[in-house]
């Protein structure tokens, strides 16, 4: 970037291109490392400053959707380089506002960045708007058949809720927002109240290139309010056809039941809990234990344990073998040092859940890391129980967001299938092994296929690849809807919806239908994907 | 069909291949056309029988989505083979139970079968597996990209409530069973108890092919039951992972609210409500009013006006040239003769819509057909109100199941947009005008898009192809879910979800991921699609 971009950050709504001063009240986000308040304070809306930006982002939506994909593309873009152009005060405030190291706030930047350019190829390319041609057959017996085009379009404004975990790539220019721009689709995003300073500056940098581009105002607000009320308000707002969420099961299922008790039901997509089973096998252990269990540590205590992806199950052989294997974690896992999580809450939340895993009948600790020098920087812990009991007690699929694991010891390939079908929907599944498990892995992998989004192999499923096969997904409640992927091109998909128009004129269908061809699409005819 | 497939009807669920008699009494249905009751009495199952065919899908789900795309492909044909080898005792009972002619029938059968036929094809081709890999780049820095490769897989059984209206096309072998079938769904239909002789020949042409292909017998259930209690029942099971219906606004919102209730949420395909507006330009009219008066008079009374695309709103100019057609149609309808209705029930359902509306301030009767000379065969009727009423007045959106319609007379173009903005999500939107009319036509298209599955120009929504191209689908109410469609090859995406796998060894890939291409799929690889 040639050009710096400085926006101040004032506490302020950004509500269709205008900042606004909320009067619903003020709030102040803490450093975690310190407990200390920063400045400013922001100022939260009420609901009829709300309804401005819904109202405005309904008023968009016709316009933005018009744009080409040329046009749409190098929005997407233009708002990558704004956020590359904020440079070094973003990564400073974000880090202040979470706690998290310069360089994973400088990291999760190039996946924020890329992952909008990634969205602006996609748009550019084209196959998201599925375009298909029945072209008319006035001569077929018994009855003619007229031509039938169809494509996908936006929904509508989508409302999404900034994460607490991921400050820039699943908040204001992340994911959601990325792939609801891209399918055409104005976005309101909810700051996150724990980094609003964060989220204010990419606001600015998306606004501003909603205004270099001469696009409507309402294509982008973001709003600072009260946590629950005024995201309750948003989601049941009826200018907001589908909700991007990402957050915990209570916030996601409560958001689920404000868009089904609508009027108007609306789709609602959130990433919500999940424990994320790793299944060890014997050759793994054989192969190299002590990568293995440095592997699980790093995995487990990457980020104070605080990814989606964060694996807190691990099954275990029983016998010697399997004892080596937990031995060797525990030692790693007694020299590392906690980290400060993101928030105070969070940090009292992962304490209560440790605590709660402390008192479980047949739960016992194995091992736990030395806590960290800041505020908010709990040691990590280690469990174990037996598969009878994991399968018996809920209590233990209830994810504790910190670097918190349980080692489930399995004494047979029955009991870890029963185990597997046992779980609850999760994320991700990941199997340690070499090929001589192969036999006793072949009959576990439709059961995983049936509970979870992603499957992996010899490998941590923290980290998440942002491409096009990645499925950052799975059923409830490791998301509200199994059918869609939060991470990756194919989430463009989930802010869609097919339209098919019968025997129009050329000149009033939409470009993407017409005879030309002009955006020089691929596009199925009579069934058949066709290049352009 | 070579050889004839006469099985005998006993008013028996088929529970997982079994013949079931139901322990929770007995139902009958009626001749509509004489109010006779027809033998034999169902038996209706209870909570307990109804478990038994849920598990028994959940048991057959792993077996069944592991069939190839050729075996697949197969089953569907030899269902639609059977189908057509259940000869002439299908069509004749369908016209006992339903009042409709044979010839709508035998056409209903030939779609039913066609579609079977299409969706065997769209799974032996495979591109709805929507293969995607990322090949691993082992020297990308900052960080090597592992292989990741994903595919769709079925949601898992699926719950199918046959429609009233369609007691072939949307019922036992119909539109969702098919496509559900053919994601790698098994199915439980549960029968309209409107026809459940049809349904139970359908049933055992299905389980014929099950038997026939070695698949599990769960992979298919039909079950009779008292309507509400134990559809609620069926939706509410943990075994049932998505649903769809065909039928009432009233009885589709309580399966949204029962699947929304659930441990698990599940998706709910329902298609209840549309009223289907027709927009009539000054071109138009001028054009050929002859043809567009008995066009839109024999659209609406097709079947008694019992199709989801009914068109029961129509939107005319004032003025003289508007009274022309309202005149023109008004003397096509009044020679009209109503035709059996599907059940008592819905004739007098029908009657009291028709009923309200003539209360309706504002409203008032143009013309009315004669009734027919059997049973519950209303006569049909036209109204007629003002775009100031109808956006007042959201009463006259109601569906009126059934041959009765409203002109809406509008004053201008922006009484029309208004009047478009105002209306609730519909499955059609149609459009009779000449290139004379585009000027106006151009801004009423996006806000159209917003609203409604399907746009037509120059044609009628009943009558809906079954092809690529098609969407039967559109905002709420017209469905639940406006991100599918239930008619048409894209309808196989709703019963799917995609996994990913992430360096998963060849040999444990599924065959559509496996580097040697098996089943020969076009494969997106690198976000770019590829012909195999």
């Amino acid at each position: 970037m040639t050009t710096t971009f400085s926006p101040v950050i004032t506490g302020q709504s950004l509500i269709a291109g205008r900042a606004v001063e909320g009067t619903a009240g003020t709030a102040q986000a803490l450093n975690p490392a310190t407990n200390e308040k920063l400045e400013p304070a922001i100022t939260l809306i009420d609901d009829r400053q709300l309804a401005e930006a819904t109202a405005a982002a309904a008023a968009a939506f016709d316009t933005y959707r018009a744009t080409t994909p040329a046009e749409r593309a190098a929005f997407l873009e233009r708002i990558a380089d704004n956020i590359d152009a904020l440079g070094a005060p973003l990564t400073e405030r974000a880090v202040l506002e979470t706690g998290l190291p310069a360089a994973r706030i400088d990291g999760e930047r190039a996946r924020t960045v890329g992952q909008l350019r990634l969205f602006a190829g996609v748009v550019r390319q084209g196959d998201h708007l599925q375009a298909r041609i029945d072209p008319a057959l006035p001569d077929r017996a018994p009855l003619p058949r007229l031509d039938i085009r169809q494509r996908h379009i936006g929904l509508g404004p989508v409302a999404v809720f900034g994460a607490s975990n991921f400050p820039l790539a699943f908040s204001t220019g992340g994911g959601d927002t990325a792939s609801a721009l891209a399918a055409g689709c104005p976005v309101i995003v909810k700051a996150h109240n724990a980094h609003p300073g964060t989220a204010e500056l990419v606001g600015h940098a998306i606004v501003r290139a909603v205004e270099e581009f001469g696009l409507p105002a309402g294509v982008f607000s973001l709003i600072f309010g009260a946590g629950t009320s005024i995201g309750q308000a948003l989601v049941a707002d009826p200018n907001i056809k589908a909700v991007g969420f990402t957050g915990s099961r209570g916030g996601g299922t409560a958001i689920m039941a404000t868009a089904a008790a609508r009027p108007e039901p609306i789709p609602v997509y959130a990433e919500m809990s999940s424990i994320n089973p790793v299944f060890v096998f014997p050759g793994a252990i054989e192969d190299d234990i002590g990568a293995l269990a440095t592997g699980l540590v790093g995995s487990l205590t990457m980020g104070a344990g605080q990814f989606c992806t964060n694996p807190g199950l691990v099954f275990v052989p029983s016998g010697t073998q399997g004892d080596g294997f937990v031995a060797a974690a525990s030692e790693a896992l007694r020299v590392t040092q906690g980290s400060t999580m993101l928030t105070r809450g969070i940090a009292a939340a992962c304490g209560e859940g440790v605590a709660k895993l402390r008192n479980e009948a047949d739960v016992t600790v194995v091992a736990e890391g030395q806590p960290g020098p800041t505020e908010n920087a709990p040691g990590a812990v280690l469990f174990s129980t037996t598969t009878d009991s994991f399968r018996e007690n809920l209590q233990l699929q209830e994810e504790v967001f910190g670097a918190a694991g349980i080692f489930v010891r399995y004494n047979s390939q029955d009991e870890l299938l029963a185990s597997a079908e046992a779980l609850e929907g999760q994320l991700t599944a990941t199997i340690h092994a070499t090929a001589s498990d192969n036999a006793t892995i072949a009959p576990l992998l439709p059961v995983l296929e049936r509970r979870v989004g992603r499957i992996l192999f010899n490998s941590w499923p923290t980290g998440v690849e942002v491409g096009p096969a990645m499925v950052h997904g799975g059923p409830f409640p490791a998301t509200s809807d199994s059918r869609s992927t939060s991470v990756g091109s194919l989430a463009i998909m989930r802010f869609q919806r097919p339209v098919s128009y019968q025997n129009i004129p050329d000149e009033l269908l939409p470009a993407a239908l017409q005879e030309a061809n002009p955006w020089h699409l691929n596009r199925r005819i009579n069934g058949q994907q066709t290049a352009s």
